[in-house]
């Protein structure tokens, strides 16, 4: 009685159009928007670096992070084994034929949790990555490089233990949410015996592009936001910025560090600001995105503008500030995601941004930015960091047996 | 340098196609999918009754349910006003040219909060509906319709206060999160000053079908869920089992009750189950949906059908118990959706499905039919209800300067 189209119909193409090394993207749509079954864009999960970082941000995010519950090395490396296998196996979209959610044996729980059945792979990308406890935990401290180091507190910061830290994470990226979900779950339920949830956060919408295809998203303050952030069609940056080079130990050369923080908007109190006290704290206008030294959005800022009453990008505002300029030509690979979680209890929305950049040292990076930024920034009046996360992300996989932390842990 | 292309490309085409009364869709999709500016299908906000019940079920909901802070009556008809100007103009998608985020005076806050500026309308619904607690708060006991009383307390329920109740409410659905969001955020804000947050919800992906055109989505048991849902197509059973009819006082005659519980799902526990026990529980199989007494997903199901064990649908199947058969002929509109809501704190994900209903009389349908289910569905023991809260849904607006409440408070 229901024509067997998906359900969702089409995804949004933000994902689609860009083949990039290491992030190729193959899209599937049907010719005619109004009966196509959906796209079934899928993201390359092989590569020399992991997908989920330079491909085009995906609309919809699940991060979770996990605490070990074995400290058997054996145990977490054939856990990471079975993770590759199914991680490759869902974003390609193979979920309906080869997923397991329908065992041939009705005495066995399935495979497969099932939610995804009939799902297209809507550009599912799974990035991997381990957080400084997991050396300690499983007596690897030696192999723990100097960067993968707690962050220090900031001034400002409000963390919750609970929302914060994590011996390994997973970022699953999706133009569809319920198959990001999906993955996730299923995931940690392999994961039983092994890995237990320690924290997870959905973000519904992206607020940055990483990629020149992308168009500039907005974050809860209502403005643009990255345009200045690194994409993947800059690869020299992206060697200089993102991805660890001979520095690093083996298992991480071509891999990225992963900064995750939790900042909550106090968006009640930034709404009752006037739109000139909102742009000067920016330092942007907020129709446009344009510097307040330019027109148009891409217009280069030139912080040294000076105005009748002082420099025409306040000291203050927050694109000086996070500006390569004023942090010794740092940049970082932003993909951070919004959040509404409910309320507070207290009459409002617990609502901001799930702070995500790729870095290729956060120590020299996130840090010295981050430092200066809650010291200074005109915006820290309005954002409050409730969590904080760090994670070294291994490089991709090449060879067909290769698997996710064989290089940190061994075959 | 970025291409002017909405940033989500296109979207679900689930809420377009059918042009419903009361409920009518508009979809405007470009020719070329591929470069289409992405879809501005809109969801007519007036008509005999309100939008967002037998509206197609859009993918993403943001609910949220308000407390009065102000007992005058003026002030709540007044927000009441305000409310229904704005709800109309965002789900018209005029919220670019007129929607006031970039004030002309900028010594002025905007008067939208911007996070929506360049997304299209996303096929936005916004539903509003009364709690029992506002009569008591406003005065107005002997206005308070009899079927509006709290929810007994059901078996098992371990209700969260702080995610029940309310004096208001308000569903956004559109297929596009941010622009259900940013609706629900903007109405938060305007009300400051007469209501609060109570508590509010996401949901990723709806669990239930409400028109005949929609494929049959899957709940986070991994089951199609809401195949036997009441459609829009079916005027005769809504005006039977979900209108208000001459029962009702006037300004409630043509609106609906709307039932929310938030359900946690205890899906690991569910996941350890075969696939054998899994459709016995639930009555269906899972790959198609069928009952276990047919073989395609819409095969009525047959209650009495007896097999060598007993009843074909095991007495204790969720089907059965929440069949129109074992209740009195009674039916509902379904219309919940997944959410995962984080960890909860003990290494599960804090997910489930938050169950929306619309019928005629709480008492006599809903009550009932989840006294039965709590008592002795055999889903019972992977289910908590962590929520609830029951809403009456005035009538749609007709006239052009009706508003929300008007015919309960007056103008």
């Amino acid at each position: 009685m229901t024509p067997r189209v998906s359900r969702r119909g089409l995804f949004g193409l933000a994902g689609a159009g860009a083949a990039l090394a290491g992030a190729g993207v193959a899209a599937g749509y049907g010719l005619d928007a109004a009966t196509s079954p959906g796209p079934s864009a899928t993201v390359e999960f092989r590569g020399p670096h992991q997908a989920g970082i330079v491909t085009p941000a995906q609309d919809r995010l699940h991060f979770v992070a996990l605490d070990l519950t074995s400290t058997d090395r054996g145990a977490v490396r054939d856990l990471l084994q079975r993770w590759t296998i199914a991680a490759e196996r869902m974003t390609s979209g193979r979920e309906t034929a080869e997923g397991g959610a329908i065992p041939a044996n009705a005495n066995a729980a399935p495979a497969d949790t099932g939610e995804a059945l009939g799902l297209p792979a809507a550009s599912l990308s799974l990035t991997f990555g381990v957080g400084p406890s997991l050396f300690t935990r499983l007596g690897l401290d030696d192999r723990r490089p100097a960067p993968l180091a707690d962050l220090p507190r900031f001034q400002g910061d409000r963390l919750d233990p609970a929302r914060s830290g994590g011996d390994l994470c997973l970022q699953a990226c999706a133009d569809d949410p319920q198959v990001a979900v999906h993955a996730v779950r299923n995931l940690v339920r392999d994961g039983f015996g092994v890995t237990e949830v320690r924290w997870s956060q959905l973000g519904f919408g992206r607020t940055s592009s990483t990629s020149t295809g992308q168009a500039t998203p907005r974050n809860l303050f209502g403005f643009k936001d990255g345009t200045n952030n690194l994409k993947a069609e800059e690869p020299e940056l992206l060697d200089e910025h993102v991805w660890v080079g001979d520095e690093g130990p083996d298992w991480l050369r071509g891999g990225s560090y992963l900064v995750a923080r939790r900042i909550r908007m106090h968006i009640e109190t930034w709404d009752r600001s006037s739109l000139d006290e909102q742009q000067l704290i920016v330092g942007r206008d907020k129709g446009e995105g344009a510097p307040l030294t330019g027109t148009a959005e891409f217009d280069p800022a030139d912080l040294a503008a000076i105005g009748p009453g002082g420099p025409v990008i306040p000291a203050d505002a927050h694109i000086r500030l996070a500006s390569a300029e004023a942090n010794g030509g740092v940049r970082m690979l932003r993909r951070g995601y919004n959040f509404v979680d409910g309320s507070d209890g207290r009459g409002h929305l617990d609502a901001g941004l799930f702070f995500v950049a790729f870095v290729r040292d956060p120590q020299r990076q996130f840090v010295p930015m981050q430092r200066a930024l809650a010291r200074h920034d005109a915006m820290s009046e309005y954002l409050e960091h409730t969590g904080s996360a760090l994670f070294a992300v291994p490089p991709g996989l090449t060879g067909p047996d290769e698997f996710w932390g064989a290089g940190l842990l061994g075959r």
